[in-house]
């Protein structure tokens, strides 16, 4: 099966959360430089890039990264193209379950990785997040750095998926994905104690099949 | 398929190569000081941790990680438990030709993750790792933060191995796997123009095959 990288890559310039500290990237030590080796220090936010929420990012007593069970990191996942709405909705949802793992695509996916950051993105509501919870959904992706509107009154997206356990993966980059189910493989930093990490995600090319 | 993660967890204490900046962790912002989410910020070298070695971390005209096949990542690896061995040598690997991705576990994988750091751990001689080059080994993997011996003159094992873009994945924590064939997926923090990367990796518990 070929493997299709669907992480952005981290680099200074990547697009932050606006407030966020940028990405650093610096040289420890360089052959050039009479070194042995190179070595490099690299400085982000636990929500830089492609990355994961774990239930402690909004909930103060909700479980922090290394507490969640990993076995939602692998398996398929249905990728839903919404790619003319502008805030995801329940009604855009159908009517079938939604399957454990569920990967939202939205215009989203057209903009630049390293662009100034885009307030206007496209979320959920939180009526599609109340439902992905009522279905049973333990994982939910999507193609921006928020699951959830910019500067949403009351967090509800977020409360409602972190404070029912469900793993929220940010920063997914689906452009030229169609609708369908997708081997999915989501692998994040193994940060103790963190409410959150940058993550690797890759989607496996087998065909459409939903 | 359950997945075994094999991965060291990052946080304050864990042991570092010699010399480099030890692991920092630390609150962007705090839900309890009053802010609306907690964030934090971390601090690393590109070789802490259960991590992967690009080329360009020994050759300086060698490939970055981002410049490396990513179909290494993903798929079957074998294996090789030798728990009496001080250094792996090309007399410890039989003579069946070795598979694309190979991981030698040693008493490394009886160490702490966050202890000392030892000098004496146990890693591939130069005749090991031009066996696996020869037999066109692409990934190769090791229990402990390095694949060469501590200050090898002449750093032959890494040369050999990073000269022939064989992936090295490093500090792997592979107690209690026997010998065998088993799948294995490690993914890299998506770094841009980087000499190596912290990974997460997953070992599949598939029975014994080999």
């Amino acid at each position: 099966m070929r493997w299709i990288d669907v992480s952005i890559p981290m680099g200074p310039g990547m697009t932050v959360w606006p407030g966020d500290r940028a990405f650093e990237f610096s040289a420890s030590s360089r052959i050039s430089e009479g070194a042995g080796c190179n070595v490099s220090e690299v400085t982000f936010v636990t929500h830089a890039g492609t990355h994961m929420d774990a239930p402690w990012h909004f909930e103060d007593g909700g479980k922090k990264l290394h507490e969640m069970d990993s076995s939602v990191f692998f398996g398929d996942a249905l990728l839903i193209d919404l790619p003319d709405v502008d805030i995801v909705t329940a009604g855009d949802l159908g009517s079938a379950p939604l399957p454990r793992r569920v990967l939202f695509k939205t215009r989203n996916s057209t903009l630049p990785v390293n662009g100034p950051f885009a307030r206007d993105y496209v979320a959920l509501s939180p009526d599609a997040s109340r439902r992905c919870v009522d279905d049973g959904v333990k994982l939910v992706g999507v193609d921006y750095l928020s699951v959830a509107p910019f500067h949403q009154p009351g967090q509800e997206t977020h409360h409602i998926l972190l404070g029912n356990d469900v793993l929220v993966v940010e920063g997914l980059v689906l452009k030229g994905l169609r609708t369908g189910t997708y081997p999915f493989v989501v692998l994040p930093l193994p940060l103790l104690g963190a409410d959150g990490a940058p993550c690797r995600a890759f989607i496996g090319d087998r065909d459409l099949d939903s």
